[in-house]
């Protein structure tokens, strides 16, 4: 993805992370060779499709934003990006997106079929609460439970599956159902359909490591606020890339949501003024940190980061 | 579903539960005037199809046979029906199933689309954890945490998604890839697809009630055993009836297993064969109460019922 190179606090961060999370989730994801193993071959085809890990990787900092260790979030890290994974699976389908490439790869249903597609989906969003439930000492189970809350909140009808509906009903679909009176102009509807979509768990993310980190109020406050900006910058971005960005790099079949006439942040405001956007949300992102002091520094690197991306 | 009359204990019983399960149920999935809308009214329509609340039934009677209330398990019962319901919309999808009736009415995907019937099963899928997760007092975090795990594990790929699969694969469509070498003789392969896919969840329902409320580890023991072979003798009668029922008393097209010539009880022992395992089966749940005693009485009712039953 670029820009963070590894003379950067955040260079060496990421050289430092994402392996330990690509260990955990390897150890964590039933192989092939447990039965039955063709939906393990395709939860494992998806799970391990290159990914940029952010999800977990927000859950990481942002714990150690607030001093808490890495070890006792990794069954969340892990979480969030099977949950992540899970969405993309039943996302890309035929009856929703119709993809057939993501990450440079064939998508799930196209190698394995969308009966398995439907069920490694449904498998990897089970597989999430199993590994939340097991979240080790010393986080107690008082705020384990109200993690699984968060989490489980923020993917619901009010959070990303309700984002999604959002994003397909925005196609205006002729076999869809319209909604009778959409409650708001579109760049109110875009907003809200990113928020759900995208932001809702990106902020459960950063909440869930603070959390489960024993983070102040004033910190989790902080951190939900910049979890919000910066997932709702993230996703304008990637609608960016999408109308402007070369398949190659990205991995997948770009220009879609213009042809799907799809309600974007582009399609809405113009690529200038959506990028404008996402570095005025990031400003408040990292704005938003400066009650961590020193130890948001990380974050607001991240956040940056995300902005200039190019992938 | 007959047989239970209102003179006997257990008449009294399904007189009185499914109505507060129905309340509750009422109140927890959201109604179509909360945006947006459409995912809402495909929830509902689903899960409000009239369903026998066996699951929720299993949650509260193993509750109260161990001696705890109704109220703080209620979650939990309402949970596992959403569990259940998103499990039916997805099986019943053109690339699963293929089923457009069910209880006598056209299937999520039949009314809403196949793009929400996934999305509403997402749905119904993270709102039962967010409903476990909040389990009222007197309940522990400890215990909450412990029956997350629990349900979590009775659906992922070791229990219902997992037999899904391999009903799937037991079909051997042409193009699914088949089993390199099936583990186990036919009548091993269909017991294990009917202990993954409906008895795992149902004995996670039995202990689940048990556990919120403080069973002994011999009473969890007792009703961990009734639950597995009530949920094994449940599924067989399920075949038996796809086998030689009715579709106007079932309210869904029969035979449909024999048509796709899926791996069931019938298909490898027959029908007078399968009724007598069922019945078997049955006879070592109730003798698995024993150390109940007077307590274990209802649930021993309701197997009995299960097994009799024509619907």
């Amino acid at each position: 993805m670029g820009r963070a190179s590894s003379g950067t606090d955040l260079g060496a961060y990421l050289a430092r992370r994402p392996p330990r999370v690509e260990a955990a989730l390897d150890a964590l994801v039933p192989r092939e060779g447990v039965f039955p193993g063709i939906v393990h071959n395709a939860m494992r085809y998806s799970v391990f499709a290159g990914g940029k890990r952010l999800r977990p990787l927000l859950v990481i900092a942002s714990a150690e934003a607030v001093g808490g260790a890495v070890e006792p979030v990794m069954p969340t890290a892990c979480a969030v990006e099977l949950i992540h994974t899970y969405s993309l699976i039943h996302d890309d389908l035929p009856s929703m997106d119709n993809s057939a490439i993501r990450r440079g790869r064939p998508t799930c249903h196209v190698v394995f079929g969308e009966a398995v597609a439907v069920l490694a989906g449904d498998a990897l969003h089970a597989l999430a609460f199993e590994l939340l439930a097991q979240t080790p000492a010393p986080v107690s189970s008082v705020t384990v439970v109200r993690v699984i809350l968060e989490i489980a909140q923020s993917i619901g009808t009010a959070g990303m599956v309700g984002g999604q509906v959002l994003d397909l009903l925005g196609e205006r679909r002729p076999n869809l159902p319209t909604i009778p009176s959409w409650p708001r102009e579109a760049g109110a509807a875009v907003h809200d359909i990113h928020v759900r979509k995208t932001a809702a768990l990106i902020r459960a993310c950063v909440r869930a490591g603070a959390m489960l980190s024993g983070a102040s109020p004033e910190a989790l406050e902080a951190l939900s606020r910049y979890g919000q900006r910066t997932g709702l910058a993230f996703q304008i971005i990637d609608d960016v890339l999408d109308e402007v960005g070369e398949a190659a790099r990205l991995g997948k079949e770009v220009q879609r949501d213009a042809i799907a006439a799809k309600l974007t942040y582009p399609a809405v405001h113009g690529v200038a003024e959506s990028r404008a956007i996402a570095a005025a949300l990031t400003g408040e992102a990292v704005q938003a940190l400066d009650p961590l002091g020193e130890r948001g520094r990380l974050l607001a690197e991240l956040a940056q980061w995300l902005l200039h991306r190019d992938a």
